[in-house]
């Protein structure tokens, strides 16, 4: 096998983003031993304290990505919505960026996205692009149906559920998807791991329980009370997608099950995710450290659990702002 | 229950000691967003990258101790040879410093510690304390037996099997302690966390395999295959010494399981341990987190094993110096 360098002290791994998945990414690679620089806007930023390197800088701003992917030896993210110019150009000129920014650009888009799926075959709702809410208001009469922004949207922001006309009144006019309302017996989910040779591992597919208000996942059940029959579907599925995006690290496939046990893809994520935090306590190997190894193309570690396990998702007031003040942790505790 | 300021941006926890263990233990005040300050004289130090706040100095050094000691709310050590003199100083100042300064007295000598066990009914191997090398040749003719530097003895330092009088040459002038050469069965260990008001918990009873040639340990099973009534002597045993001692934090028992299936007190570590690493990967709650929450008295977490478990001890040769390089990284993954 091919030496690497990694593990000197001169390697430096960059990573597009700074909040809380770079900062349980951060834990992973200090385990490791490998220098990580972060770029986020923000000094308060939740990686800023711990970072081996914190770059003060936009993630989406030409410049500011550029001149950091310029002083690191290979580049991820931890969100998606980065400047892609930069990284197209950063890439030409040899960097290694994985996920890889073609894969990138056809993720943040959802009408990108969705096309993808559709040239591959395999298997989503059906939906309809529209570059603006007036072409979609010119277009669409039928309802129900779920509004979805093309991009920027995540924890359920940018998705809506559109019941009549009326609630076409709550949409911004800007580029979007609508799908059609698919009866879901329960949503899954799969994490993939794929390195450069091809190689790939699949985490135990989770069962996602989503708030009803917020539309942000609430629970993850691991592994997902479904057949065996269907797991294998779904790990099929999730596979064959990583596979045709030619994925190079972590890659979260949420899947509907339909009241008729299809599987069909909703989304992906091209980092870690929510759908596999429980394997930080649950996994011999837990998503950070699987997303390290499938893009500095190390051999992947074991997928399987230690033990069942769930996880809570509990997210702060959306009324809340200002400084982080921790009550009842002995109670929590 | 008590209020605690321990999660808010102003709390700052100190820690004597910047080397792998506090490197480890950062990880989980990380974990908690608990502002961590280190104190260690090398800027090259495993905590001095990615502590909150690094100060450079010497933890055995009473003005750099004491300095530091003002600067942070609780104070405690990766390592138990600090500068006591500074201890007691910021402790009758008002500094809550765990474990205690008196406990830490009486551990870091093993003389102290060897009579402390005698005075609390403490089974231990016979022994004799000697102020100097010169003391004890006047004083002991009979051979084989153990000998131990009173001081600054880690793992497996400071400790030497003396057969005959020819070995006595090899051993420094410094004040020391002898015993008897115990016909050991297993050598055993309980880590026991212990909170201020008296809670306690125990992980369970491992076996520890040394090398013969370094006295390093090489291997620590969990459980340890012994029976179950030795398991529950063991423990005893353990929680006899965290509480004789009134112990505040993770206190590392090691035990020699004779021949005869008697147990006796081999020493103890005031703090994560070796013996304790396996709780990383399989137990609930791993020692070093289990060390924060009994020195800031929260609550203890879940001591159980969601696995069975071998920690592996992997040690540079004592010829290496200079640069870390890690070779076979691809192969060891």
């Amino acid at each position: 096998m091919l030496k690497n360098n990694y593990f000197s002290s001169k390697f430096k791994l960059g990573v597009l983003g700074g909040g809380q998945l770079g900062r349980m990414l951060l834990f992973e690679t200090q385990k490791f031993d490998i220098h990580t620089a972060i770029l986020e806007n923000s000094l308060n930023a939740p990686c800023a304290s711990i970072a081996n390197t914190f770059v003060l800088g936009d993630i989406t701003n030409f410049e500011d990505v550029y001149l950091f992917g310029k002083n690191v030896d290979v580049l991820t993210i931890e969100i998606e919505h980065v400047n892609l110019d930069a990284l197209f150009k950063l890439e030409a000129e040899g960097l290694k960026i994985y996920p890889q920014p073609n894969v990138l650009k056809l993720i943040k888009h959802k009408g990108l996205q969705k096309d993808f799926y559709i040239d591959n075959n395999i298997p989503t709702a059906n939906y309809m692009r529209f570059n603006s809410l007036d072409e979609l208001i010119k277009e669409k009469t039928q309802f129900p149906f779920i509004w979805k922004s093309a991009e920027f949207g995540y924890d359920g922001n940018g998705v809506k559920k559109i019941k009549d006309v009326n609630d076409l009144n709550s949409l911004p006019n800007i580029p979007c998807i609508i799908e059609e309302l698919i009866a879901v017996k329960t949503e899954l989910a799969v994490i993939v791991a794929r390195r450069k040779n091809g190689e790939m591992l699949t985490y135990p597919v989770v069962e996602m329980e989503f708030n009803q208000k917020s539309n942000q996942v609430e629970y993850v059940l691991c592994p997902a009370r479904i057949s065996k029959t269907i797991a294998e579907k779904a790990i099929e599925i999730a596979i064959k997608v990583a596979d045709s995006f030619q994925h190079i690290g972590l890659l979260a496939i949420e899947l509907f099950l339909t009241k008729n046990d299809e599987i069909l893809v909703n989304e992906v994520a091209p980092r870690p995710h929510n759908s596999g935090h429980f394997s930080i306590e649950a996994s011999y190997t837990n998503q950070f450290e699987q997303h390290i190894r499938a893009i500095l193309d190390l051999p992947l570690g074991c997928t399987e659990s230690k033990l069942p396990s769930v996880m809570v998702n509990l997210v702060g007031m959306d009324t809340c702002v200002g400084d982080v003040y921790y009550e009842n942790v002995v109670e929590t505790l």
